[in-house]
């Protein structure tokens, strides 16, 4: 039985339990323990026998981890933890700032150099997935256009941004692509559409004891940015049916490369996801490309890397051989 | 200016017509030529510049040639042409006798191994982009089940077996994915079907003058192994609606990675082409392959290869910067 590859995990939140899940189903993987900034011993783990560690004592576990996957958010957690834990760790993330993503690679690339580590940042569907797709599309039909659809999805700023309404005591918000946009897409025709021609958008919201219907549902509709540019439909729902139907992440899309290679043939890609949970799928992402960072490790290739950089056949568990035999 | 990247096409049929198509839309390529088995001047190119040589004289451009794409048929000519030409050139084939794959794969990483050329073999789309999407979805969502459904698409075999039905005078037939099967499988339930019960079988028929249509479609439908155990229909056409309604070569289909990532959240994966045109995609595909087998010669990583082998970075005109800031 060969070594199995020593994952640990940096922040314990959706993503952090996602991780721990995914861990589990991957039998080369052994998962050396959650490092968090809480009091370990108020952290609940789902299995029982994840070992918990303060985040400050993570460098005592140099040498007894192959690949530490960043659990935290983009905004404030990873800019300061990829460049540090970079020069001590094999490191993989989800950093999902995309306009930041150039300045990001830059801070992590240096320490992971200079220490013969590898980091591969901003994984997940998208950036991740989705990017890989788009990438593929345009290299195989270089005329064309791509197209990027999001949702059915729970968006959590929107979810934030109806519960600021005033009697409001609930609320959850879902991106929808519009079926129609889709429906051109595929047909071949290359429509420009715009981001708000693309997707519509589903509150389903709790009233407050009193509170004016009609009002919330004007106040937002017409809030500017978030829902005045899109089609937008207001459904008010009790708490107990929130509660009951609308307690998952769910989440996904579309990308599609609608393209010609001749002047008579359209070619159409289309890839998709339908996530029943957000954070667990993410988490898989970040799994499966744990098992090839630690592979770039060996290969001695290090320094940061992106999912572009990594060839499909590293992130399976399977030799290149058995690849070859079962699934090409 | 960089240099372009010289580009040949070895067999001149539907795919090697393709590949000439597909080589003009990408501006960092240029082709040295067609290198037929048929007398050069009987060739008549889509671009009336593309020079055309006899195959045997290849050897004369030995440094001329950056990748050759080898566009010949997977039965009789790649296992001559692979091996043979692997050794003198960097080498890209759609080679798609899945079972032959492992056996074709070690004949020709030998020759180019020795002769420190890069042959990337068994490419396109099945195998090709459909194999790399079994991949990502069983690395990404280790439990669960991978479907891949194909068509809409014209099937050369089973149009040959129609027009050797007595009475027939022409005829083509399409593999169609059975949408109670796909819907099934995209709902999240995992169900156990078989190649049959995935696909159904459309027929179009031009009887010859006096012939019972009635018996043409029994035969047909009885046909065993081709048509019997399908749910098959059988249009009769006339050769003026034949000609001007199925001329064309669509193919496509899908892959369906369901798989859960804990007890209650389940995943859906989908990836699927629609293609106008079977041989120019698949073309598209060899040619977008073609620059990343460049890329790896010159990196100096020989042998034979297949897409599990190349990051996904390496098929894209843009450089690894560009693509992060753009496409991530």
């Amino acid at each position: 039985m060969k070594q199995k590859i020593k994952i640990a995990i940096a922040g314990y939140g959706n993503l952090g339990r996602g991780v721990e899940l995914s861990v589990s189903k991957n039998p080369d993987m052994s998962l050396v323990g959650v490092f968090s900034r809480r009091d370990p011993k108020s952290v609940e783990t789902i299995f029982p026998d994840t070992k918990v560690y303060l985040v400050d004592d993570i460098l005592e576990f140099k040498d007894k981890i192959d690949v530490l996957i960043l659990c935290g958010g983009s905004k404030d957690d990873l800019p300061v933890q990829g460049p540090e834990f970079s020069a001590n760790f094999n490191i993989v993330d989800s950093f999902d700032t995309h306009a930041k993503i150039p300045e990001y690679f830059d801070s992590v690339d240096k320490p992971s150099k200079a220490n013969n580590k590898v980091a591969l940042i901003a994984n997940g569907w998208d950036p991740g997935m989705f990017s890989i797709n788009r990438l593929y599309g345009e290299a195989l039909l270089p005329v064309g256009e791509t197209y990027t659809f999001w949702g059915k999805g729970l968006s959590q700023g929107h979810s934030d941004a109806i519960r600021r309404v005033q009697g409001v005591k609930a609320g959850v918000q879902y991106t929808l692509p519009s079926e129609e946009a889709i429906q051109k897409v595929r047909s071949g025709t290359r429509p420009t559409l715009s981001t708000k021609e693309k997707h519509k958008r589903e509150c389903f919201v709790v009233l407050e004891d009193g509170a004016d219907a009609k009002r919330v549902e004007s106040e937002i509709k017409t809030m500017p940015n978030y829902f005045e540019p899109y089609e937008t439909t207001v459904n008010f729902i009790s708490q107990k049916e929130l509660d009951e139907n609308h307690n998952k992440m769910p989440h996904g899309g579309f990308v599609i490369r609608s393209g010609s290679t001749s002047q008579k043939n359209n070619q159409v890609i289309e890839y998709s996801l339908n996530l029943e949970s957000n954070p667990e799928f993410t988490a898989s992402v970040l799994v499966a490309y744990a098992r090839a960072t630690f592979r770039l490790s060996q290969k001695e290739d290090f320094g940061a890397k992106t999912a572009f950089d990594v060839a499909p056949g590293l992130l399976s568990i399977k030799s290149a051989h058995e690849l070859r035999a079962e699934l090409l």
